[in-house]
């Protein structure tokens, strides 16, 4: 195992396209990886969604955090990727490896986390595999579904669209928001169930990252406006975009439609905040932000998170 | 974390017990947690399955194996759940933990395992996590179907019903079996569209375990014969009834819809070995082995295997 070839040196998203295409797929694969969930033609009104989030001891918390939080974060990350599709989720079914001397205490604090998420969101836990495993290990998987006329993709997102985030970013894992963030479920059924949402995505890799793999999968190009982007009052500029676990949703949407967007949000006093952050270019204008002295520097991705 | 509460003294067994409690369900789960895969009011015509399965390095396999076996089995624990239900295994997402340091063409082999077994039984792999992690970890969430008519349950053993088996148990670790099963899903679907099969389960925690398991979900008791069971020519009596990870069918048949099964077993020439090895009687029976000296033992259950 040279370092010379270590997985290390591809990172995760060179990875997966590799895989990517060795993976063959029929026609009822709408999208299959590459989306925050994939989408498979169900029936004659909808699409099933399916996604799958694994958190691991070290990488993604520490034991010595509250349990019933790493349960919470476990199933909302999931709960996160369907509602950036526009759908709501409906079955889940959960792999956990437990260290043997682990107190019993402790899991079953572990496993209401993730069971209270799931009633509270009418998600039905259908399945389980528990295993004994050195780190505490949490995968879920998580079956949605999703109206056809309200699927978001990542690949729709149109030039000329306005780019607008939920809440406020950065400085998720000092705040501890990484682990009791409220996934934008309702939110993201609110934009589609009253606004044509262009793409939309939820900010797990951080907004610079998300937006890339908009970018990337549209084919098009984005300024966005350092003064414009809602910074969590814990946090600077650079945590706002390059910090990941935020779970905001970004979402793109054109200009007419987004007019009764900021409209309604004004009127109706949404419970949650909407803001504007930048544009949807042409591709060859690349990705870009502006800061307050009118300076434009070109962003550049990073993507190597997970090794 | 004190001995005395830990993990290891509860089981996997109890520990379910527990968690099933605390989960709510709405109408549209005809099975939860309890079964080899969940079963979901889908349309019409057929149910919606749900499973998954998690391997971990130094539980379930070691570095030193071939990591395309470890790949090909990854999802053949899944498909072999959906096929003990009588369905088709349709959709796959997977969680991968890798370490840092792991040789890129070890993870490439172990990908290639997973996608070549997909892509052999029109599997859609649709969607997966990778993250760091010190040990390998796979975790698979596998989405079938089942024609309502052909749904088989763990839970419908009735009374009088013959148990067969499918191959040849015992000794899969020591004879590789476990990591290179071919997972009875061609066979399990003969038999659902064939026969009217009362119930099956998958043997994965060994024959005397898994039978249990029917047994206490249809509120029955068995009979098997010693001399009845198929043992694998690698193994002895005790490996065929409490080895796991033979992955075979354990099922139970009506008797006169078994004189078809078996009529046809002989004349169609199967390409697979059934054998009769016992009886499901009444609960207040118990669960029992005879032996060929005629001598009966009560068999008990342990079940605490991953922990």
């Amino acid at each position: 195992m040279t370092k010379r070839s270590a997985l290390s040196k591809i990172g995760e998203f060179g990875f997966i396209n590799v895989i990517k295409k060795m993976v063959k797929t029929d026609g009822s694969v709408l999208r299959g990886i590459g989306d925050d969930a994939a989408v498979l033609r169900f029936d004659k009104d909808k699409y099933l969604l399916l996604t799958v989030d694994m958190l691991i001891e070290g990488a993604h918390f520490r034991r010595n955090m509250n349990p019933y939080d790493i349960g919470h974060k476990a199933l909302s990350c999931s709960i996160s990727d369907i509602a950036a599709m526009g759908g709501l989720p409906k079955y889940a079914v959960m792999s956990v490896g437990l260290p043997k001397d682990l107190n019993i205490s402790y899991a079953k604090s572990l496993y209401k986390g993730i069971i209270d998420t799931a009633n509270k969101y009418k998600i039905n836990l259908v399945g389980g595999d528990t295993n004994r495993s050195d780190k505490i290990i949490i995968d879920i998987a998580l079956v949605g579904e999703v109206e056809k006329n309200k699927l978001v993709l990542r690949s729709k997102a149109k030039v000329g669209d306005l780019i607008f985030v939920t809440g406020f970013l950065g400085g998720s894992f000092k705040s501890g928001k990484h682990l009791r963030f409220i996934p934008r479920l309702n939110e993201a059924r609110l934009l589609v169930d009253n606004y044509r949402i262009n793409s939309m995505v939820d900010i797990s890799d951080g907004l610079v990252q998300d937006l890339s793999h908009i970018l990337e999968e549209s084919r098009v190009g984005a300024t966005i406006f350092a003064q414009a982007i809602p910074i969590d009052r814990t946090a600077d500029l650079k945590s706002a975009l390059y910090d990941g676990e935020d779970f905001e949703l970004l979402f793109t949407i054109s200009k007419k439609e987004s007019r009764k967007l900021i409209k309604d949000a004004l009127e109706n006093n949404f419970s949650f905040s909407i803001r504007p952050i930048g544009m949807i270019t042409d591709r060859k204008k690349g990705f870009s932000i502006v800061y307050g002295s009118g300076r434009e520097r070109k962003l550049t991705v990073k993507g190597f998170r997970h090794f």
